[in-house]
């Protein structure tokens, strides 16, 4: 990167801050945030300086990091549009592409700016407390371009992506979307409705908490992610996700039938295939 | 427990051989162990002395501890009736109990011997290669004894999983069985069904294997066990754990139809209570 190139991260939470912490050990990079809270700008002023106000953080960027759901990108793009110089790169980080993808390109110049980027890196702990200098080492970040986007941005997007340790990787947004409803969306759901049933049933007969191992504890981590965030990725997302949840409910059916008939075969070759699967990942 | 006491261990895998591990550092225990598989004993013999033969095993065993799966554990106790002295108590640690219970039961004067053990403890990684000595600590251990057992027995059965530095837990066996159907059966199924949906799904896309992050890789881990114990599981449990995927069948269909009517305030809702549920655990 060249000297002096000025960062402005727009929600400075778990991505936001950890993205800062790593940028920071890179020369010549001025950091600035903003968060729209107060209280939340005090939290991320321990990890970066901290712009007076949203304006004045985006002014003069080179590049803006937008960390907030893929519900509220196309609101601040908008209002970026008359913010921004010529030079400037603006990426996000939410996890849902086409409906992103979609809005901005109806933006007119936005494809000039905007290279939507989602890293697949996260925790369950949110907020900038639990930031993490090596949260996207090693992990890939997928980019979906809008339309006619230059390639000479998408690079810049690339750059910044391989400075703090993550492997970029360009996507078309509907790819995206389906890959990540089956394995990240779909997963948090039926975590989710495992711990609902589990709370139910514990309320009728206490003793299942000493039944709960580490198995079931791997199983629901997910069910503990921030609940504004998932909601707004299963709205996002609605239609691929619909798509695998009912497939995946039918394939529940025929596991109940199997449990009426009780053949042994058939449960050894299920079982066999998921662990050889799983083994491969 | 007295000086020289006789221990053996029928089916040194995973659990049987983190016993021996465990039962080693204690001091007046003679330790024995047995396998039916050739290959399988001569693991055994790089972690506890093997018997030349199955009866030489028993013989005289002031403890028998049966690692095996719930579905052979009966036959298993049948030869024993032959072989065990006054003295013998005879443990397993299968993870299904009620028809262990019954068919047990069915055996007279089996309530004088064998008392129902199913310890919460485990790893992905079978075998007695991966035996730790630690795998038992802290974790609780199921006690499910039959009608009409001494309570002497029950208490010596206690006392062998407090000396590996368990917590025992004495319970009926329809209240375990149904507990483990939704906080393991239910989540092993789960994982599984998944990790075969995502197989079909990779043939398909290729890129897919790129979206798979660590939520992904906890929820599945456990579909990594293996398939012989877990085939022998959902068979054993069919009832209970039929009736918990059915019901969880249902609440996939709820989440479905809001999926199609996209409100936000029912998803925050439904992602809250997971969240609380899960970090209450």
């Amino acid at each position: 990167m060249p000297l002096q190139q000025k960062v402005a991260i727009i929600g400075v939470g778990l991505l936001g801050g950890s993205l800062a912490l790593a940028l920071k050990k890179r020369k010549g990079i001025q950091l600035v945030g903003w968060n729209h809270r107060a209280s939340s700008r005090r939290k991320a002023a321990k990890l970066l300086s901290v712009a007076p106000t949203f304006e004045k953080a985006v002014e003069g960027a080179d590049i803006i990091v937008l960390c907030a759901h893929s519900g509220t990108i196309t609101p601040v793009l908008k209002q970026l549009t008359k913010l921004v110089g010529p030079q400037t790169l603006i990426v996000d980080v939410s996890s849902v592409k086409g409906e992103v993808v979609q809005q901005a390109s109806q933006i007119p110049g936005m494809n000039r700016y905007f290279v939507p980027c989602h890293p697949m890196a996260g925790k369950e702990k949110s907020g900038p407390s639990n930031a993490d200098d090596q949260l996207y080492k090693g992990r890939f970040v997928f980019i979906t371009p809008l339309p006619n986007t230059p390639a000479s941005l998408i690079h810049r997007a690339r750059k910044l992506w391989k400075n703090v340790g993550a492997i970029p990787i360009v996507m078309n947004p509907q790819t995206h979307d389906r890959s990540v409803a089956l394995t990240s969306h779909l997963p948090h759901l039926l975590a989710s409705a495992l711990m609902n049933t589990y709370e139910t049933q514990r309320h009728r007969s206490p003793s299942i908490r000493q039944a709960v191992g580490s198995g079931f504890r791997d199983f629901t981590r997910i069910s503990a992610g921030n609940p504004a965030m998932w909601a707004d990725i299963v709205e996002m997302n609605a239609v691929e996700l619909k798509s695998f949840l009912s497939s995946f409910r039918r394939s529940l059916s025929v596991l109940e039938k199997n449990l009426r008939k009780g053949r042994s075969s058939y449960w050894l070759s299920f079982f066999k295939k998921a662990r050889a699967s799983r083994e491969k990942l």
